[in-house]
């Protein structure tokens, strides 16, 4: 199953802080970004329309534990292994790693929702992205 | 004119970078985020309806003078002032301040628009609005 | 034990997403401010010197749940309860309120440190901090 | 000379707001970071030790015009061009490109300084820095 992917980032200026280190709240960015390239490299946009409406992924669960620190202008590798897939709900775990050390580990969870005015529902996975994911 | 306004701010540890001082972009947020509280004061909100519309401010302009570094946890004033009013555009200029010196000085201009499938669409400053911000 | 303390705190544009919601991500920034509020609170800075060295508290394992999204300008309560002080770890909770609705509960895992040239070295938290968390 | 320079990104989730498009203050972050890229592709990082201190470069005046929104997975290239190089400071352009259509416009004015106790100090560009801007 092409259930893992990885893409590589450069830590930015931006997402340091004043211990030198990058901060602890942007692996959790980095993470919903290797979440969309990998939705991208299967054909999908996080963000689509099915059956007329705009579904997306909330997240109902993250944690993300830390290893070691990744400083200004490090390269990182950034590998999600999609674990888990229920009639509506998605489970990714996402390793941080600088050249053969892994410095972080995070698990998301994440619920397909229609958007609607009054917020988001919960809908099955449509069938398009399901089959993407659990394609051989 | 109740068109100056101010809001006292303590940087935040996430808004520093490797520096050891707030990140220069940060500032551009801290003048929205005095905006939209001079907003608030007025009785409005940034984001509200008008004739059966979504209305927004997108930024046409900023820029943004540092004379000198805002470190974490520093009590910062940012005092608003309404420079020009057109018929569609607000332009103001917030200044920052560490007790009674001026750490920066920017500028805005945000037109007003209608939110529309297509994007933004300039509308005319909406009658409330500008009674708002020139009421004596 | 005055291990419990709070924080009310308005959605900002800047921490919306194109969902309409709050972003995930910004929920860990926001226990941060609510932990160093509480740092404050007791007199103490969570960047400190100790033995004349920087100190600091890195992460080692943050998570959150969340129950209902937070939207623009919707006014916030983030409650802080200190669960576990060890040898040189804190651990605290932070619930999300809206009114009397809970939409979010996240934990965090801090490890004191002092900053060394080749980056943290756990340390005993020191005395004085120890005291004003556990001061009756 | 080799004063020009490009990146090509695309635009995250979390950059976006709820107006649907890139928040206004990111573009500054991508104005950092085609600034380091630049500098990394000349040898060099924005960040290095000279004459046994660390150097930095500090803004002092940034702006932004925007024409057009940027939109969550749109592919922007942003284009990087020195126009002044003084002493001790340097000035570069960016501009921001979907396709062959102009979304935004940037300045920022950069001094290098020497990072001190008390602050930053500006000094003299290193010479290893100019001729590697300079180079033909």
């Amino acid at each position: 199953m092409p259930r893992t992917f990885s893409i590589t980032r450069r830590v930015l200026f931006a997402e340091t802080d004043m211990a030198g280190v990058m901060h602890f709240a942007n692996y959790m960015r980095w993470m919903e970004e290797v979440e969309h390239a990998y939705f991208r490299s299967l054909g999908l946009s996080i963000m689509q329309p099915h059956d007329g409406r705009e579904t997306g992924w909330p997240r109902v669960h993250v944690s993300c534990e830390y290893f070691a620190p990744a400083r200004f202008e490090d390269q990182v590798e950034v590998r999600l292994e999609v674990t888990d897939l229920t009639d509506k709900s998605m489970t990714y775990e996402a390793t941080f790693w600088i050249d053969e050390r892994r410095i972080a580990r995070g698990r998301v969870k994440a619920v397909c929702c229609a958007m609607t005015d009054d917020g988001f529902r919960s809908i099955p996975i449509p069938a398009s992205v399901r089959q993407a994911i659990e394609a051989p």
